[in-house]
């Protein structure tokens, strides 16, 4: 339909907001309009008389987001991709479907929107399209450019993208960065951004020249109204991160996209399209939780056979080198190596030296008994003498172990206890020197048996001047998902760009980092648990490493001080707050043997979903979950763990034998009723105030009895006082039941359901 | 030996050149000396007061450098890295062997010097030394960070090094630059570089904010005392090439690294070492292209089994696309292509695609006929649509050939007549991308049995930001020599940085471009095949493709207008004159089969060598040259060619053939005794101005007749009015005779030289 109308803008008369702002901003805009499936969200889409497009939204008679640009500036084309556009044809649609992910919060998503897509040119031939998608709980629209058009190849100088917010709204937020995520959360207004921002800022390289009010995605949001928004972005693939600058007097946040090593924020070739701008619309914090628009917005999984992907719950040596009990590196002779120079044959080990045999096979001993599927082992290969802070191209090869880890020995060993080790490539950022090893290095994890790699990348990028977040790196992350999906390996990626969905099109990404996790110890703020699922998390798993019952680090190390912020109930709480399908007990043996009762919750809990429900939550405050636990991928994933070695079936995860658990003198009959018995988890964390929670137990089976395994703050329980204080109940429950939980001050909680026989 | 003294240094009253320049420069250092072996060139090394490193270089009674300062502006470790210092250590050496190159310019090269090497130091630990060889014929000195060290990781600011030149010399020079040296060169005094710089300039993105007066190594220059000076470097490995900025008021040339992304000029781990930095100093022109300085500075070679490395005397389909005849792209059905997506086999192809199969049969039959190895043939696989210009990352695959393009079929019929196909690897400077592909590429090359690759680095670097001669470029180049070698295959890389004798230690680096090469058409000068033995040549070979008959292209392309400014004569010339163990016929097979009596020589001549003969030159004039033909090389070359198919012995190459050449009747005796027979091959070229010269064949073995054949600029040869015109001679000669040769403007000259039987 050619769509010739013209557009007109209505300008209101007066800001609606009370406080804060210039008052001269557009209110509403009369133009194309779709509304959500439900009717509720109305998105607006106009031009502006200068052929500027806009668009805004509303959720029911709520302004959500007021007329806001859209464009860009770019280097070349004249530079100005903005203004001067006409309408060109508008076509809408409407989509509904239910799609199962590999692994996820629920066995089933659906993904139901109503479309509308405007092509935008301008008579020199430039052609833009805007494809918005309206769901229930929130608005999607990406920027396509078609392959009919002035523009083939373009440089983007700034995405001009406006969020223009109604009013000062509280925020939850994070400093921009090209570079990390791993910030404590700020509760503010967004007015009080600017004066809280320098106490927050990393200063490190890609700090310089930023700005003092620009924020990160996804942004927690709440208005005065009671709506609860979340700004994020959706398939981020071949397109810069972007952060939200905010102008702090009329609150209109905007995409400042990360440049790459020439100050080019975006290099485009038509076709093409930008990721997804997301903006989430519900109505309370529960519903943040619930909501699936990231991944809808993501395309289909492009990984035809899926039977090698399963999730993982894993222990490590990795705990002992971030305590600074232990080391990654091997030796002291040297006071720099260069590989295939240094011969380490030759060296004399420092004897801290984490990832050797003796120790790996403790570590092994310890998961395969207690029904874990998998050993991450730090340090195990030559470099980590000098692989920090020195921008040095060549850090490590991916391949060459330390003489004290012997990898197919250790592989071997573990293979015929039901374990998996998992393979660790720290890159130090040398991106350009991954890249060239990374095929041997994924054909090494082949021969030996790894299917699962943890990635880092820690420090300044090589190629120099780029970041994290820039277009080139955001290419060699899917690049390295996609290499590894060849090779049947599972990928979870540390410090690389927050996710944005891409797991659903890529089910081997299991698991990244992308937000400050366990490894700040003393530094995490007690409440952050309580933002993580609002924020980072809405763009795919974390691998936020919990399970920490030590928390005075002294006790580990001596010289070290820090105490970490929150109770051993708070950590088991986690297990079902923070969906990952790769979960890890991060503490060591030593520590969970000191407190075998509280261990049991993380040996029993599952790590994949058929259903989640989120029955209660605040964010910076509180969330409570209950999780119904996918048993077919539970059986799976042990099915892959246990038939390693020869075809014997060796350990059964720990989650199995809770669900199959029975008497000794139990019948066929007893073990085919455990098979089909429901289950249920819950948990919650809690930030530093202590407070009570009413769990209602209504989503369990109605007229069943349900055993449940409760493990709560202890009384005196405080994350400053008594962090290792807690207690078990053991109680029979109904779905007419509720509890009134306790949580401490960094408190939580965790309760394992199980049906009655 | 602990060196105590203090090395004074004594101020001259007044300067000693007699233009330009503040006179208050030190003229003279004492302090340590080492002298060349014949004596005559005598180095001298000494601190200033304020511990800076300088040396000076006399040759006899004349100095030639001035004392000079040497050391390092930092990033880090306080910045300065010049100051301070104190001997800690003085050491002498001395060193005299014979080494065999795999390939070159003769067969045995004595590598003859006496070392110094002073080792340096601060109180607080820094420690920098510096080795200097003094041969015959120039000297070499660099940087060594010996391990125990303050110093371990450190990044260059600007490398001081300098070079103060005794008097305003005649220069022969191109403009500095970070990513390229295809200029034609300028002939000037010292000081009227400045004037001339703007003119000569390329602007390109690296040349924003470089010297008005910087020029690039290797720097030919003539003093007024008569002395051939040329300055350059050898070595260069994991760190940036230098360019040499000019103090054009008193003559002192300094390093100008050229930085990476980041500014930095130089990433360095000790223990380490720079380049070596060379200034050879000769009283004869013809001594310059004698001098093996570079290549004795490099290491010996580090392949073990070089037995698949050989020259190559080829054809190609590659001046079609040079010259427009043809193209490398198949279509022009899309505005821009992307590889895996854009299908070309429905594409519509555009008609002028040279690398089409029947056209490669055609240049196959040709250059089989012809006796030569390989034919080159570029275009072949998918992304030639855009290839240029655009920054685009994933630009080639290197592995998918157009749908006209059938590599199994060519590559056999190839095979089956005893030629190779050359390889080609466009990378469009996309180095990152291309380090993805090497392997694979390499791998579809041994499946294939090419045994070479032409690769080539146009248009800007991504790593975006990088340069050409970057240091992570310098590296990337080196990584594909030494990938190249682990395949077996030989390297000819275009547009990459100039060559500094690394070809020594991976003699399969068998080419290089790294200058203004034939592909610039009317745009070259008349002299500048006059000025790059002296320059460009003195790092290694140069694929420079002579060979060019047709000299008008408008007859190849009538809307072409531009005409080459040389002879017949002088491209046959440059066969001899330009050392290359890879040499190519250039022009379209109907050009030669319209001068098949000229084609002769190109037939004819060797393109490796036991012995050399310099016999007269002048740079930016004339170069007269002799050479005699390791014949074992060609025999071995052959033989790899003829057996490469069912062991069938195919075509023969054309200088065995000339070698071997026996009248039909000959006897086994009479083919045992032209084996043995003695063979020669002259060849000269010329400027712009007409002259004389006058062989004498001294070289040739006393009381031995050669019949030669004598390829001569015909008596109305010019550049301009007649460039085809020739005449060929044919005489006995003997070692007694001499010839007086005319050559005509941009004309030259070739002779082959056969004992008769």
């Amino acid at each position: 339909m050619i769509f010739k109308r013209l557009i007109a803008i209505v300008a209101a008369a007066a800001a609606l907001w009370s406080c804060g702002g210039a008052g001269n901003r557009v209110q509403t805009i009369e133009g194309e309009t779709i509304t959500s499936p439900d009717g509720h969200l109305k998105l607006v889409f106009a031009l502006a008389q200068d052929g500027t497009p806009m668009y805004s939204l509303d959720k029911d008679s709520l302004k959500v987001v007021l007329p806001s640009k859209l464009g860009f500036a770019l280097f070349d084309n004249g530079g100005d991709l903005q203004t001067g556009f006409t309408v060109k044809e508008v076509t809408r649609d409407s989509f509904d479907e239910v799609w199962e992910p590999v692994w996820g919060e629920e066995a089933q998503i659906r993904n139901h929107y109503n479309e509308l897509l405007v092509a935008l040119g301008r008579e020199d031939g430039t052609a833009m399209n805007l494809r918005f998608r309206l769901y229930d709980d929130g608005l999607g629209f990406r920027y396509e450019f078609p392959v009919e058009n002035k523009l083939t190849y373009f440089s983007v100088k700034e995405e001009l993208t406006e969020f223009a917010m109604t009013g000062d709204h509280t925020a939850w937020w994070i400093p921009g960065d090209y570079d990390t995520q791993e910030y404590n959360y700020t509760e503010s207004r967004l007015s009080e951004v600017r004066g809280k921002y320098e106490g927050m800022r990393i200063h490190n390289a890609s700090a310089e020249g930023f700005s003092p009010t620009g924020v990160q995605t996804a942004l927690q949001l709440k208005t005065d109204d009671g709506l609860y928004l979340n700004i994020h972005e959706a398939e981020v693939v071949d397109y810069p991160t972007t952060n939200l600058e905010l102008d702090d007097k009329n609150f209109v946040f905007r995409t400042w996209l990360t440049p790459d090593a020439e100050g080019v924020k975006g290099r485009l070739q038509a076709p093409c399209k930008t990721p997804w701008r997301t903006v989430m619309v519900v109505e309370k914090a529960v519903d943040v939780l619930a909501s699936r628009l990231i991944l809808n917005l993501n395309e289909p999984c492009a990984i035809e056979d899926v039977s090698w992907i399963h999730p993982v719950k894993y222990m490590g040596v990795w705990w002992e080198m971030i305590t600074g009990k232990s080391a990654w590196s091997y030796t002291d002779d040297y006071p720099s190596v260069q590989l295939g120079v240094t011969d380490y044959s030759k060296a004399k080990p420092h004897g801290r030296h984490g990832a050797n045999n003796e120790n790996v096979r403790r570590h092994i001993d310890f998961a395969a008994e207690n029904g874990f599927d998998a050993i991450l082992v730090e340090g195990w290969n030559e470099g980590w003498e000098d692989w920090y802070g020195h921008k040095k191209d060549f850090v490590f090869d991916f391949q060459t172990p330390y003489p004290d880890f012997d990898i197919a020995a250790l592989n071997e060993y573990a293979h015929s206890k039901g374990i998996r080790l998992v393979m660790h490539h720290e890159t130090s950022s040398s991106t350009l020197n991954y890249e060239r090893f990374i095929e041997p290095a994924y054909d090494l994890m082949n021969k030996y048996g790894y299917n699962s790699v943890k990635s880092g990348y820690v420090g300044d990028i090589i190629p120099y001047g780029e970041h994290h977040y820039s277009q080139p790196l955001i290419n060699h992350y899917l690049l390295c998902i996609k290499k590894a999906a060849e090779h049947h390996i599972m990928v979870n990626a540390h410090e690389a760009v927050r996710p944005t969905g891409l797991c659903r099109t890529w089910p081997n990404l299991i698991g990244n980092e992308a937000a400050m996790g366990t490894e700040y110890r003393a530094g995490i703020h007690a409440g952050h648990a309580t933002v993580l699922p609002f924020t980072r998390l809405q763009g795919g798993p974390m691998d936020y490493t919990p399970g920490i019952f030590e928390m005075d680090m002294s006790r580990i190390v001596p010289t070290e001080h820090g105490k970490m912020q929150m109770t051993i109930a708070n950590q088991l709480g986690i297990y079902v707050t923070f969906y990952s399908p790769l979960q890890m007990a991060a503490d060591f043996p030593e520590h969970y043997q000191r407190f075998m009762d509280a261990f049991q919750f993380i040996k029993d809990v599952a790590v994949d979903w058929d259903k989640s429900v989120y029955l209660d939550a605040e964010p910076g405050a509180y969330i409570v979950t209950a999780r119904h636990p996918k048993l077919a991928s539970l059986n799976k994933a042990q099915e892959s763990v246990a038939t390693l070695k020869d075809g014997k079936k060796n350990a059964v995860s720990g989650a199995a034998k809770y669900v199959y658990a029975l008497p000794e003198n139990a019948t066929t009959a007893d073990l085919a009723r455990a098979k089909a018995r429901d289950v249920w988890y819950v948990g919650g964390v809690n930030d530093e105030n202590a407070r009570e929670v009413l769990v209602a137990f209504d989503f369990l089976k109605p007229g069943v009895n349900y055993e449940a395994d409760i493990y709560l703050d202890g009384d005196d329980a405080d994350y400053e006082i008594a962090p290792q204080s807690y207690k078990i109940e053991k109680r029979t429950l109904t779905s007419a039941d509720s509890l009134t939980v306790r949580m401490a001050r960094g408190g939580g909680f965790a309760i394992s359901l199980r049906e009655l026989l």
